[in-house]
């Protein structure tokens, strides 16, 4: 018997896990500190794991054999300063040591932001890890404590390193939801010239790459990638395609920021080859299916009140 | 005044230079074993670079004020690991100290193969250095004794590291070449899955890199690349489409090697932004001259003799 808790459940990427773990076989116990509806073959638990005693009791009353902790603050603009960070590193650490035992296996959702940026391709035991924000930096002392402590509790724990996601259910301020929003729109969508390099999946693969990597037993970091550079104007350029309206792009109208990395791309062949994860979409079909599901969004304003609860 | 004395000139880099320097305002001394016809705005020098006097004598007798030192010993399938390595770093030494004033300018052809392949991307100032074979040892110790010796001798020196170089005159057992004369000659080529991401450019492009580079004043090394990546696979069927026989390329019919890096990609924002260097050739106009070179060798016995000169 699995039996799994899953925070961050009603997030961007958590609620693409739900039906991915209920059908792995797990039975499903998702945190939110929103109430849902409870759906066929799994359980909703309204809880602030920034409460202290929060954790302990959720692990205490569920009982889980595996933990998949996605939750974190992720507000677009403010989450790679905000103090928020550090208040999800003690609810990490909290959540972890009420969970760790030796016949457990826990996966935690860090990030790309842990490496050095210079170096641009990111391979888990090879490129040095070198945050430059406070949210990298507490999701990188959070995987660095939580390997050591792992391994004295005997407890089976990976840690994956998610890259650039999108999808359905995108932050509207995000790059390719914006996009999507101003070209289904009929208006102009001012970019940058586009030539950086940068390793996107759709969120419906980075759950079901999260979901694989629980169901396995590799232990560590792992990059959560497609493994496949795009450049940002083939991914624009994709969106201009399926919307029939290539010609609202306006590449060069925005300035590149400086420092920005020309390439950031995963090393994915441990999720490929030791988790044996592969995608379920293309560029191409990712982003129709964004497409229709903003399309959908913004010609129904009930729909679109809807989406704001999740 | 401008002079320069470029060896290596009857390379494959070599040969697509000398028009290019003439255009840039240099009076040429090519250098080469063999002797080759003289032409409109240079001079062909007949000298073999691996005799111990040879050098001095040569910058004595012309008096360059600028070095484009190209030569090595790159046979196929031999270079990586031959002795001749060890021959071309005596001679490069020997060349660069008869060379070296204050008044002059340097620039040396370098090697992807200097860097640890383990960082994938690389970058001149990020990523470290790590050779895996007697040829990119070679390189990475010239490069590292003559950065310190130019600096002591007041000499301004470039090191250009190449990467991944189709074109005419491409030796014909390697990679591009082989793919083209297959499906040129109508046979099948057979190939790996071609996931493999790498950084191509175009013979005439690292010719004008290197030209715009040795016209400049930049110093240090410079990674020679398109700063694109580019998967094997594209690369290969952009030659199935341009011949029109994509049916002929075998995906997948020959295994991976062990350890085949799966992304080698220059970080190319030196070259861009401090030489202001740019590509002449996209992929598929690179791909078409190539075509068009090896569809003309094929078809003409003389011209294939007369190649085999070069």
């Amino acid at each position: 018997m699995k039996r799994v808790l899953v925070t961050g459940a009603s997030g961007f990427i958590g609620r693409h896990t739900i039906k991915r773990l209920v059908d792995a076989g797990f039975e499903v116990h998702a945190v939110s500190r929103r109430s849902q509806p409870m759906d066929n073959g799994h359980h909703w638990h309204c809880c602030d794991l920034l409460e202290p005693a929060a954790a302990a009791d959720l692990i205490r009353a569920t009982e889980p054999t595996h933990l998949l902790h996605l939750a974190w603050y992720a507000e677009p603009g403010a989450y790679s300063t905000a103090p928020e960070n550090l208040g999800w590193v003690e609810a990490s650490l909290r959540l972890l040591r009420a969970f760790a035992r030796p016949d457990r296996r826990a996966v935690v959702a860090g990030t790309c932001a842990e490496y050095d940026w210079s170096f641009g391709f990111c391979s888990e035991r090879v490129t040095p890890l070198r945050p430059t924000t406070l949210y990298g930096e507490c999701k990188r002392s959070i995987s660095a404590i939580a390997e050591r402590f792992a391994s004295e509790a005997g407890l089976s724990l990976a840690w994956g390193r998610i890259f650039f996601v999108y999808g359905p259910g995108e932050h509207q301020n995000r790059l390719v939801a914006s996009v999507v929003r101003s070209l289904v729109g009929g208006e102009p969508a001012l970019c940058t010239t586009g030539t950086q390099v940068r390793d996107y999946l759709h969120v419906a693969d980075v759950a079901s790459a999260f979901v694989r990597l629980l169901d396995s037993d590799v232990v560590g970091a792992v990059n959560v990638g497609s493994g496949e550079p795009l450049a940002v104007r083939q991914l624009l350029s994709t969106i201009g395609d399926v919307t029939g309206a290539p010609q609202l792009i306006r590449f060069g109208e925005l300035p590149t920021r400086p420092n920005e990395p020309p390439l950031l791309v995963a090393d994915a062949r441990r999720l490929f080859d030791e988790v044996g994860w592969r995608p379920s979409h293309t560029l191409r079909s990712g982003i129709s299916d964004t497409v229709d599901w903003w399309t959908a969004q913004l010609a129904s304003p009930r729909r679109r009140a809807r989406s704001d609860l999740i």
